[in-house]
């Protein structure tokens, strides 16, 4: 069964609407957000990667999901399989400590478990935080007519794993979005009351963007020239359109991805100048299903792949 | 690094109240109790397991943590790794379905993985209960002079895994305890005003009684003629001192164990009675530390080990 047959299965059960049909980035139980996610050494992160880097990466991607409901993070409960290696375990525990002082968040308890020899590590966050009084923001939400917005730059951190398995030179802006995301836990409760729908970019801008016209019953139209690349990425790689669709499918980005109305742009604005981040509009939303990718005026043909499945 | 010496350096972290220094069975935040268990396989269960037993016990073990702090369980979020074949996952989906509606608990969301090729089966779950009015008792609350109580009975799960292995003749009983523990999620709640101290059997009796005396500052004292067994596992044991010890130390019981003042006695038995499940007193609190068992009016020295630590 593959993971979508799975989570298919699972629908079935999670009839609740807390669980937003399993279509969101977390559930919603009264004023309370809560997601969880698992990570895995060879799936999720390279072997090799720092333990330090692995407990940030574990808590960051699911502060993100917090952020993408406009939630401000309370407190994670950890799933930890021990790995026989004391200074690995040790490593691991700094790097918590490290998130979690700085997103101001606290442990409050888990599991730990001894796993067989030679299995691979594997951990489990879940992540609870405050809704926001106006609601938390679906994926669903996104109307024919709203501009879509994205955070930050993308495609760093699908060119710091390219550094990390050695494909292109090093930089440490690309290397240390691709190791130590950023979950936006300010701006996510500050915009929040702003959009008509939101989401995190986890999986890559294209795939990501489809899921919410998909959950939203709106087609949506992507402006290529107007990803947003850092001049990091720009840095090892040529400003051609094969660039923009690979940072657009490469995942790991942990920007926010929201679709709101045009007249809210000024309030969008206004609300990343006081974060101090970058926002732009990438698209917008219209009738209809599906993604639209436009480039030099032209409509061009969908990538074969939007992002990364897992 | 030992998983004592983990949970030891994640208490450093975990400073805030509502992680009650990772030494009880669930997290309390507001009138919210939290909790989350891993389980593997070929630790926590054997590889020809049925799944939709997996999915019973991975669930059950969670909400008996909820019910130790008197909490009715909410939902739960689970982290599942895809297993590459179908049927078993499907089965696992049958068992989480028939478990959340016997419980009546929702499915809120969580992951889903796939493993690198070989790994074992791991799960996790996150359940989220809410807590009674009171409070949410604390193993830490036992007070000298304490009657100390057990519900239903004890040692059928570690004779049914004996059964599981061929060591035993099987009878249903004993199997069903293993495969599908119940969790007390009505009684708890109902007893949770009336004790000073509360937590699950999960890894034997004696071990969870001495940590619940630890975490309290008291010492206890155990009867073992007092500890109650079932007439399916005396079909299969003879009763003498080795039977008993077996049992309050094989763990999976998923049974109550709580202190609480003599004078709460009548209304402990009233609860039990109105619930329809037994309740045995086993022993008091008393002031010191340590675990003291007593047969035929003797001390008799602790086994070498007390219960299952993982």
């Amino acid at each position: 069964m593959s993971e979508a047959d799975f989570i298919a299965r699972l629908r079935t059960i999670a009839t609740d609407p807390a669980a937003r049909g399993l279509a969101d980035d977390a559930a919603v139980l009264g004023d309370l957000v809560l997601t969880h996610d698992m990570i895995v050494e060879g799936i999720h992160f390279l072997p090799d990667e720092r333990p330090q880097d692995v407990a940030w990466k574990l808590v960051a991607v699911n502060l993100s999901d917090l952020a993408a409901k406009g939630a401000v993070p309370i407190g994670v409960l950890l799933g930890y399989s021990l790995t026989g290696d004391s200074e690995w375990d040790e490593a691991f525990a700094q790097g918590l400590d490290e998130v979690l002082r700085r997103y101001d968040t606290i442990l409050l308890g888990g599991d730990t478990v001894g796993m067989p020899a030679g299995a691979p590590r594997s951990f489990g966050l879940t992540a609870i935080g405050r809704a926001p009084a106006t609601g938390a923001p679906a994926r669903s939400g996104m109307r024919p007519g709203d501009q879509l917005w994205v955070t930050g730059t993308i495609g760093n951190a699908g060119v710091g794993l390219a550094m990390r398995l050695g494909e292109v030179d090093a930089n440490e802006t690309c290397l240390a979005a691709y190791r130590r995301p950023q979950p936006l836990t300010d701006f996510g409760p500050a915009i929040a009351p702003h959009v008509h729908a939101m989401m995190d970019v986890s999986d890559g801008l294209l795939i990501d963007a489809e899921r919410m016209a998909a959950a939203s019953g709106c087609a949506v139209t992507l402006m290529m020239e107007a990803v947003p690349l850092s001049a990091a990425l720009l840095a090892v790689r040529p400003d051609v359109l094969d660039t923009r669709l690979a940072a657009a499918t490469a995942g790991d980005d942990y920007q926010l991805l929201f679709a709101a109305d045009p007249d809210a742009a000024q309030a969008v604005r206004e609300l990343a100048a006081t974060a101090g981040i970058a926002v732009t509009p990438v698209g917008y939303a219209g009738v209809g299903a599906g993604i639209t990718l436009v480039h030099s005026a032209q409509r061009i043909a969908l990538p074969d792949r939007l992002g990364f499945t897992h």
